[in-house]
């Protein structure tokens, strides 16, 4: 039997990412240095870097037939991510977002766009297999739902020993009211600077000490804030922190949260601990600012 | 024998256009309203145009094989427009540009790509039979090589009577140095608000009596100027100006200057005089600024 795997539950999408080196004012018409077409979604863009640190994983998510899905398939397939959890969904249309991406300050502005495509369901989810994994990730996205589906996994590792453990950790990164139900989920929960702002908080320390009661006893809650680095704290009260690691010229920052929570993932499923896995989320989302796209980082 | 066609040669390109209500703020990350992929292109959507007036039309350009190929020729073919001067370039990219299009004020940000892909020759030219058309309408991009092709067009005509003869017509959008060899070319030439201004002229007024010199004798000079109207300057010396027709709501500005040129083409090759012209190309221009896309503008 080999190694268990990671498996990340969330949004694929089309990336249509135009590179720039001054951001377009409004209503100007200008060329931009180059153009190119990346899957994107910030779960299928975990797997793809768990799949260059190495890790088996496997991406879940729905898609849309037709010539997007085709691309998409074979972008996954190409990293080697499992896509037999990838849901088809006919009718629907792809989601797509045009991404400006501005190599003068490494700036991502992302004007998003889903018609109609439903998320993953718990009843979609009652079809993995969960001895497979080791760690399941959830994208928040259609919350109450996936608080079903993470519920079977508690129950799965109810009077489990430790080791056949499916580790849950959930990402709460946009300010909708309806996502903050996942904070009691999860053993690891990263919360977004955004996020964190929306509630009030100033830095990442403050808002993994105010945002603790949120989360269920034992949990790890993770905050990362840019160039000042990520914080989190566990069950022995203790902040953890981590500097950044900017790279001498910051280009692309698509993806680079992505990056972190999947770094993060990866050391902490390979037993590192807590500052061990911030450490190297904020030097692996550092490399990542500094190169276009994801292939550079390793 | 039936009617004589415009033939326009040019951009034809695919417009992946993100609907707003609020232009987005660099590196931030937000929903747009609605997504589409549009045919576009100046000369395309010119085309486009002529069609929905009931004008027979013909677009020339270059197609790189494959899916957008297909949606641009399918579109192109929807609205009665001939592509059997379309110019396929196996090997290339297709164009496309990026649109923000934001409905509060009807303004449009492209940002543009162009791979490889070369524009049309004097050599591709060569193909046409001059005698299906009474106008040919350049968008000025690869001038030496359109200087060239029209100097086949004056050939064609020189000798000939008036019924015989085409007309021809250059549009000079952008602010390139190259583009300026084109002004001493056609009997109607189109300049831009942008050109204009580039020349150091405050108004349309000011841009056709500073910019007329440079047209060839009995040519006529045309410049838009959004919500200031237009105005033309022919060889009787005086100026004529049209108003703008505003929707009384802008949603959407894209293509408004081609649907300009286009109006303008159409009424003058229907034997309308210069205001009369004028005052048309405003008008569909106004007409259009009122809808999304161009079908709803007849």
């Amino acid at each position: 039997m080999g190694e268990k795997g990671i498996l990340c539950i969330g949004l694929v999408c089309l990336d249509i990412i135009s590179v720039v080196d001054k951001y377009p004012e409004e209503d100007s018409d200008s060329r931009c240095l180059s153009q190119r077409w990346q899957r994107g979604g910030n779960a299928s863009n975990s797997c793809t870097i768990l799949a260059l640190l190495g890790a088996p994983c496997a991406f879940m998510g729905s898609l849309a037939p037709g010539h997007m899905a085709d691309f998409t398939l074979n972008s996954l397939r190409r990293y080697g991510i499992d896509v037999s959890h990838v849901m088809s969904r006919p009718g629907c249309s792809f989601p797509a977002s045009v991404v400006i991406s501005n190599i003068s300050n490494g700036s991502r502005t992302i004007v998003h766009m889903n018609r109609n495509l439903p998320d993953v369901t718990e009843e979609d989810f009652r079809s993995v297999d969960l001895t497979r994994y080791k760690w399941i990730h959830w994208e928040g996205r259609n919350a109450a739902e996936q608080v079903k589906m993470i519920r079977r996994v508690e129950e799965h590792n109810s009077g489990r020993g430790a080791e056949e453990r499916i580790t849950v950790s959930v990402e709460i990164e946009k300010e909708r009211e309806e996502l903050y139900q996942l904070f009691p989920h999860g053993d690891v929960v990263f919360v977004s600077k955004d996020v964190a702002r929306h509630f009030g908080f100033h830095s990442a320390q403050e808002a993994v000490r105010g945002l603790y009661p949120r989360v269920r006893k034992g949990a790890y809650l993770v905050c990362a804030w840019a160039e000042e680095g990520a914080d989190a704290l566990g069950p022995d009260g203790s902040v953890v922190h981590s500097c950044a690691f900017p790279p001498d010229c910051i280009v692309d920052t698509l993806g680079a949260g992505d990056t972190f929570n999947a770094s993060v993932i990866y050391a902490l499923s390979h037993g590192r601990g807590m500052q061990e896995a911030l450490t190297y989320g904020c030097q692996m989302a550092g490399k990542k600012c500094g190169v276009q796209g994801f292939d550079g980082i390793i």
